[in-house]
């Protein structure tokens, strides 16, 4: 774990005003000091923001200089005004770097329906930039910034060799659920000093996406500001990454975006337990997907987990649910690495010790097994409490 | 509103054992002094209990002369020893009632994952069987046998005039979620003196339970041992129901259907408010259903709605991410009455008016308009309140 930002990177973390608690941060601004390469993937909800808009058309790139993130306004459902805001926050960051309005990103994320505060934005943004460091002091602002109902910061990083160069990979994120007043957002900037194409660059994040915050959900809810960037800006020196040292550096993609997205269900609302949900042997990796996510997604699954309750028969019902067809008469479940169900049929086993064995960790493994073909899933979530509903319910009262 | 038996049914309900209160009800039994047109239409979940694989074998049919009921215990998950007790419950039936035992349809909610125990559940069947009654007490009786979490009993009835000739339509149903400790389901019992063809039945039933049955949902969780059966005898005489009179009855049909599938998220485990869906301007009904089903499954728009909060971003996000294309900027939504997003944009609206409508009135409204063609669905649902965590999350504590 290296939580450091990669070379020729600054990052800083402000208080601008957009939400009322000035102890909180709202506003992050990361720099580089060349030109990155850059990739985006983005919220699939046919509802999305403006900045979302705004990246969707700037990224892939091989110029992106800058991305500003502000948090507690979405800048989404705000028409045509809101599109020219974003633009605006982009210009701003661009006049202060010194490069094009077009080589900056921009992540909103917090309550949408209401145009950004631009008159607490803008002046944000220019205390943002008079603060940017290199420190790991600016790297966890930055990441305060990004919060909404987060409760911790969320970092990962990695550094690596490849052929005896120091790659450093690291990665910011936030994310808890989507929440109130209206809805909040995954949002995540993974950064390093590798250099690599444009096009790998975009494939490695997509697949690294497809493996890690594309495998989670608190409440399957999709968002209208979901992004993740990759910037890359090759100030760690070398060739173009290629072969078996693109290989190396997109394992370490994944894991870094394993980590982050991992660390949301983690901190989810209310939530007692992180669940791994796995499914196995099913025919292909969507298949095994669609099925661990609806396992993932159900609220009986949620609140029987929530109450430490080994309850197989949600489970295994919400696979039977989920659409991919498969012989029910081969399915096997494993809770907390106990079988609890075999080809199909409940088989005895000490109920109080896997519930006992479920209120001791915060973690819980749900692995299920098929018998279609060789394909794997893994899918990350987190219970249901009566803690998340007082949060989403009751933030007017 | 006519809630009294068709002629030619009696029914019971009786306390056979399963369920540990004997204070409630856990046996019904409806049976038929003519052989019945029958259809039946079943849970879509791979995973399904051992009595619907049997009314599945039995239905349609024009010889059907009686439904058993139990409540307690699914059946579901319990193997071949599964299959021979629901056959058991049948033959049972069949011996009393003196038909074959391919004539008995079988329905069981409650635990799955137990074996049945059949030492309480024949003398149980004897026991229903000597109390079979055409009063309303005997109809009562039969819907509180199957109920399980439902705190009331749910029954929906109408009598229409057809050439003249008085035709009795009555339904009872079960269902209040999927509950502990495993998982429970949506039953329904629609009876009718009518004399329709197994072809209309078949189709008839499918139709209705498409526009009322599959219109609903608690927390989305599909159970193993939904089944709706029609049961028509025919004892109003007259000619078999065809043109015009069978559409009278078809639309009959649908009304029960609908009465009795309001009444589950109507009675929803903990619900303050039952939530309709109207989804217009849609390019087919399935893509309005799926929008619709998609809002009312989201625990953040229940969470939204269990606290009077008018939260438009919450529905509009859901229905953007439903897996249906439609233009976002001609999107408008209505919210009990009041317009709060048009084309595309938040319109100014009186929050707190909105707010205290909801806060009044257990029925809350929400239509959404597409401009993407003329096909509608509705959708109904209960509110998400930490009360039903409470009740899905803590049976064992």
């Amino acid at each position: 774990m290296s939580e450091r930002l990669p070379q020729g990177f600054r990052a800083a973390g402000v208080y601008s005003g957009v939400k009322r608690n000035p102890q909180k941060l709202d506003l992050s601004l990361i720099v580089s000091e060349r030109p990155c390469t850059a990739a985006g993937v983005f919220t699939r909800n046919l509802v999305f923001a403006a900045p979302v808009k705004l990246c969707r058309e700037r990224t892939p790139s091989q110029t992106v200089r800058a991305v500003v993130v502000n948090s507690g306004n979405a800048n989404a459902c705000t028409g045509t005004q809101g599109d020219r805001d974003a633009a605006a926050m982009a210009e701003k960051v661009a006049g202060i770097v010194g490069c094009s309005h077009a080589d900056v990103l921009v992540l909103s994320t917090g309550v949408i329906g209401e145009l950004m505060p631009m008159q607490k934005v803008m002046p944000g943004i220019e205390l943002a930039a008079s603060r940017l460091s290199a420190s790991e002091d600016a790297l966890v602002a930055a990441a305060r910034g990004m919060m909404t109902t987060d409760t911790r910061p969320k970092i990962a990083g990695r550094t690596i060799s490849i052929d005896g160069q120091p790659i450093t990979l690291c990665g910011i994120a936030k994310g808890a659920a989507m929440i109130g007043p209206n809805l909040a957002t995954m949002l995540a900037v993974v950064m390093t000093d590798a250099r690599i194409d444009m096009g790998d660059a975009h494939e490695g994040l997509r697949d690294a996406a497809d493996e890690s915050f594309n495998c989670i959900s608190v409440e399957g809810h999709t968002s209208t500001n979901d992004s993740v960037v990759l910037l890359a800006n090759g100030a760690a020196g070398g060739p173009v990454l290629k072969g078996a040292a693109l290989a190396k550096f997109q394992a370490t993609l994944v894991e870094v975006c394993e980590d982050l997205a991992q660390s949301i269900p983690a901190d989810g609302e209310g939530a007692t337990h992180m669940i791994t949900v796995e499914v196995h042997g099913c025919r292909t990796r969507d298949e095994a997907i669609q099925i661990a996510k609806t396992i993932a997604d159900s609220p009986l699954v949620k609140t029987a987990i929530a109450g430490n309750d080994p309850n197989w028969g949600r489970i295994v019902s919400a696979a039977g649910y989920a659409g991919v067809p498969f012989d029910a008469s081969k399915v096997c479940l494993h809770l907390n690495g106990s079988l609890l169900y075999e080809r199909g049929q409940p088989v005895p086993f000490d109920s109080d010790a896997v519930s006992r064995s479920m209120a001791a960790d915060r973690n819980v493994g749900v692995v299920l097994l098929l018998d279609e073909g060789a394909a794997s899933a893994r899918f990350w979530t987190s219970d249901l409490t009566a803690e998340y509903v007082r949060l989403n319910a009751d933030y007017q009262t």
